[in-house]
């Protein structure tokens, strides 16, 4: 009797294998024939386009969020209102030097979320070039006072991983307008984050912090960068020019944006996956994260095709602001959180539309 | 005795071991930060550009390949001579039928190495809709004669390795003119090779036989093929106007490029990377081949940088006419085993430059 229903079980256990490849294979058919993600893709990135929280491409995005998803079976769709942050670059930022060539306009942009250099203002300032936070920490504060202090550690491009080499120089941008106003800085400029050698000066988040006066902060192109350093290095004291026109509005309202085909079995037990519909101002948010957003809308178009009725809930959730915030990530979770909400799993994709070259999990011991 | 044998054989070996992964690093650490393959591709690709055999551009190709080969410490930097094939595209070419809206034009291209419809004239026939070489084969000629035949078998977009969803349809586009012609076609035109839906009409090779008549062979962009094959369905006798001007001249002298570094233990024994110069007229032959070439031309680069003086004779082979008759290829083959040189490995890389996702060997029984 124990042989049979190990054999019944073995039985059983290969037939679902075999089963299990096949709607595996069935998922790969119709993601390969029948997938509506490019097409999503290309109205995103190119009909609505940059959608910085607080802009009217953002608001549009939530609106194309809706409509997308109110085109599937699902059983909700529903927003989750959030305020978010509402800043504006305005018209292109400036910035150039002398030298005994002239004039030299470099390629900079606001970082996102920076301070404007003033009522269509330049300010100036004598440049010091420095390869880190920890650098300006230990300089003293009559070294760097008056000072545009200029962040320019490049990413290793040896890092096969560029997103590794990312992490190694973002404090950078991040934190250098802190630590460089702490010692009385007028600005900062960072180099891009970009293992490429370009002329595109790349935006990004950028923090602030209370009792630390707020500087403008810029970046600037990889070239424009090595060409910044080699001046300094050959003139010494290098006064730099910069103007910006960005400024902070007060907050807005936007929202979430979520879907879901409730589960069967375990309707309140969720499996969600999600990206984020806001991107930066200065591009067309493909990678970051228009990607995300439609694979994840993507699964749920699968099993519709599919016609499968989930055991679980299955939830998308199209996050806003997760660039210059991240409120919208902060907002779900409370709301988890408060509703007991019980998650198997929770995947926000946003490292881009590249070739997958496999799966992987980290995390500290606690997780 | 024989521990200690056995202990210094495992200690040199994992010494060994040790210095390969440390070597190997440094390989990639050179092709991160000092590769010049990305400018040689923007030099190959954007200022000589399209190259097909017999062409301006593939004849500065060989030159270009000679100078970059020049500037590396190689031993040996000589041509191969070879004659290839000369077919020129001529003025664009032109596609139309009429249904009751009127004109409709088409995209379409000649196939490589089609003759023209004549001296500045349009080929008019009727369409026939057919999926593949077989279907031809099996209908009456009665059916065939005087008729354009239209091969429509998509590729297979479920095919995750698009080099085999290409290999199970390119027999339409290679053979196809034969077939039709022995039928008594008039002409061809082919469902261009490419999963996505699109206006561009794809060139590529294709064949005539001795004793069938020649007739000419045109590609059809994906979505001027699904167009065509409505009006076909919808008016069934469906006339089609054909205009090429393509047409080929006297073989000409080209070359294969080729650069060696002398093996110091085994000069005779030789390991051989190499791409194909030639490209098609219609693109600038990035990825095919142009990724090819400038990958292995670094391999040679990367082993000057780290000074490495392999024991084994390494060559580079740029070969010519790899599109349209891999006159190169064969004439390579053929001087190696009159030669008698003895190849421990040959690669020729080809396709395209993408994410590299592993690495795989096959091969038949005997081989």
């Amino acid at each position: 009797m124990r042989h049979l229903i190990f054999f019944l079980i073995s039985f059983l256990s290969i037939n679902a294998q075999a089963q299990d490849a096949k709607t595996i294979r069935t998922i790969y058919d119709l993601a390969l024939t029948q997938s509506e993600a490019y097409e999503n893709l290309r109205v995103l990135c190119k009909d609505i386009g940059h959608r910085l929280s607080g802009s009217e491409g953002a608001d549009s995005a939530v609106v194309w969020g809706q409509r997308v998803l109110g085109k599937l079976e699902l059983d909700t769709i529903y927003l989750q209102e959030i305020t978010v942050p509402h800043w504006e670059r305005g018209r292109k930022e400036k910035a150039y030097f002398y030298n005994e060539k002239g004039k030299n306009m470099l390629d900079v942009c606001a970082l996102g979320g920076s301070i404007s250099t003033g009522m269509n203002q330049f300010i100036k300032g004598d440049l010091l070039d420095v390869k880190s936070l920890d650098e300006v920490n230990n300089l003293p504060d009559s070294l760097v006072k008056g000072k545009i202090i200029f962040y320019n550690r490049p990413m290793d491009p040896k890092k096969i991983s560029t997103f590794s080499a990312y992490g190694s120089c973002v404090d950078q941008r991040y934190s250098g307008a802190i630590e460089a106003a702490k010692k009385g800085a007028i600005a900062v400029i960072v180099r891009s984050m970009n293992v490429r050698q370009d002329d595109f000066p790349h935006t990004g988040s950028m923090a602030y912090e209370d009792g630390v006066d707020s500087i403008p902060a810029f970046a600037i192109s990889t070239n424009g960068a090595d060409y910044l350093s080699e001046n300094v290095t050959k003139y010494g004291n290098l006064e730099l020019n910069l103007k910006s026109f960005c400024k902070s509005y007060p907050d807005k309202i936007s929202h979430n944006v979520i879907g879901e085909i409730k589960g069967s079995e375990f309707p309140d037990e969720y499996i969600t996956v999600g990206g984020h519909l806001d991107s930066w101002d200065m591009g067309e948010g493909a990678h970051d994260d228009g990607a995300g957003v439609v694979q994840s809308i993507e699964v749920l178009h699968l099993l519709n095709l599919m016609n499968i009725k989930p055991k679980h809930s299955i939830r998308v959730v199209l996050f806003m602001n997760e660039e210059n915030g991240n409120r919208g990530g902060k907002h779900y979770a409370e709301r988890a959180a408060a509703k007991n909400e019980k998650h198997l799993m929770a995947l926000e994709s946003d490292r881009g539309g590249f070739s997958p070259r496999g799966f992987s999990v980290n995390g500290t011991e606690k997780q």
